[in-house]
This record gives structure tokens, C-alpha cells and sequence, in this order.
């Protein structure tokens, strides 16, 4: 796809690494895709984020739940994150596909705050030991800007472009 | 899981099936989730779907979109929709998870006047030579109706159920 060189840092479509981090930055939501062990199928779930400050995305994850049970056992997986939420044609708004592994959070206690700032209802669970603060390492993301912008845009330029 | 005996035909919970295809069947987008050849990582992207009465869904594919490429090297994948878009506590809100195998859809005539009336928009580019409908043909369900209210619906009761 031609339009693929937008994602070029620096090219005409620079700004678009940013952009794709500013739509994650107004996410408290996304769906994302694991792999069912064994069988390697794909499974879609709907998970709360907490976005970070350079893309990475961080989910509170209860023991429970079938796709933490995958993550442990395979931490490839993918998130979607859209704009497109209450839009009458989603197909014509931004989205955002990031690409990576998700694991256990090493610093729980750092994400802990930010987290129950922007999702208050967690507070009923998130010291249930059961659940578990995942990061969602991005090594590249898939940016749908608009019709005619988009592309991928690979780790240290999703990070910082 | 306990909670998971609900998704039994008949059972305390025997009306899980028909709730869960009538939470698709209000559904015009949903969440899909396939594979990247080769790698076999995940990948969540965006989609316009036409819910059918037994629970597949239709979606129309352009030749460029990474998803397309994907199924077309390996049919497996997996959509979520969900009733939560607009809303302020996403997991409280049912969702749904179908499992199965997206591939061309066999008779995209009869699909064609369906999937136009629900996205008119789509009257555009429909009859574009690369974009194709491509059915999700559903092996198994997971569905979330609410609090304590989740399980697995296998094939046949999932469509008939």
C-alpha cells in the first residue's frame, strides 16, 4: 500500500506516530486479541486499558478470565483501540491496532494510581488476589488515521515519532 | 468456572444462546481478531458486520486491508461485539465472542441487498472488484450477559439455542 509510507517519520505523514499514541491516550477501553493455547486460534475480548505516556497500554486482569489465562501461556497479542465508538460509520474514524507481547506489570504499585484514577470502579477488585496489572509491550502499531493515511509504525518510532 | 454450567441448553441459564445472537444481531461493527501468517501472532482490527438470523456474520473485505490478506492464509478468527460503546462502565455491559472460520462468503448475492441496507454506505465501494463479503462461520460463542452470567455456547446450540 503506497499510503503506507506515511508512517515514515519525518515523511509527509511524521505526525502520524503521535497521533496513534494521542487516540490510545483518550482510550479507557479496547479489544484485545490473544491466542487460545494449543490450538493457537485467535479469541477477541474486551478488556479496560489504562494508557501510557509512550504507548504501552496496561490492563487489570482477573485470574478468571480466559484471556489472562492465554497470556500466560503465549504473551503475543494485540489491541484495538478506537474513536469510533458512538459514530454512526466507524469505518471512517481513527483506530488504532498495536502489536506486541503482555505480561505481568513489573511495577504494579507505579500503575496502581493511575489506573484507579481513570477506572474508579476497579477499586472493588484491584486487591483481589486474583487480579493482576498486565503491560502490553507495543512493538509496533497500525495506525488508520483517515482515509488514505495509515500505516505501520514500528517500535522506537511508535514510541517517540 | 462455576458460572460457566449457565451456558448449558435447558439449564438455569438455557436462554443464553438466543440472548447472545440477539446481542449480534443488534450489532452493525464488531471487533475481529486473526492471524498474521507465518508469525501467528494476533491481530485485532476493525470491521462492518451483517449479523445473520443463526449467529455467522457477513463482512466486507477490501484486498488491501491487513485482516483480508491474514484470513486468506489461514481462516481462523475470532469477533467481539458489544453492547458497551457508549458506555461509561464498559464491563458491566454484555459482550460476545464468536470463534470459528472467516472465509469467502459462497453466496454473496443474497448477502449483498442485507449487508447495503444495514451500511448503505458501503454502496460506494461494494461493487469494487477488490473488496469481497467473507463469512464468519461460528464454531463456538463466549458470552458475557452480565454479572455471574457467562459461559462457553457450543456450535449447534449456539445456533439454535
Amino acid at each position: 500500500m503506497t499510503n503506507d509510507s506515511n508512517a515514515r517519520p519525518g515523511g509527509p505523514g511524521g505526525g502520524l506516530a503521535s497521533e496513534a499514541r494521542e487516540l490510545l491516550a483518550g482510550s479507557r477501553w479496547g479489544v484485545l486479541a490473544t491466542l487460545v493455547p494449543e490450538a493457537g486460534t485467535p479469541y477477541a475480548s474486551l478488556v479496560e486499558v489504562l494508557p501510557l505516556p509512550h504507548g504501552d497500554a496496561i490492563m487489570l486482569l482477573s485470574g478468571l478470565a480466559e484471556h489472562r489465562r492465554y497470556l500466560d501461556a503465549d504473551p503475543r497479542a494485540s489491541l484495538l483501540v478506537t474513536s469510533a465508538h458512538a459514530a454512526e460509520d466507524p469505518l471512517t474514524a481513527p483506530r488504532l491496532t498495536l502489536v506486541g507481547n503482555a505480561r505481568l506489570e513489573e511495577d504494579p504499585a507505579a500503575v496502581r494510581g493511575p489506573y484507579l484514577e481513570l477506572h474508579p470502579g476497579a477499586a472493588a477488585y484491584v486487591d483481589f488476589p486474583d487480579f493482576a496489572f498486565y503491560r502490553l509491550r507495543v512493538a509496533r502499531a497500525r495506525f488508520i488515521a483517515g482515509f488514505g493515511r495509515m500505516g505501520w509504525i514500528e517500535g522506537e518510532s511508535y514510541r517517540n515519532g
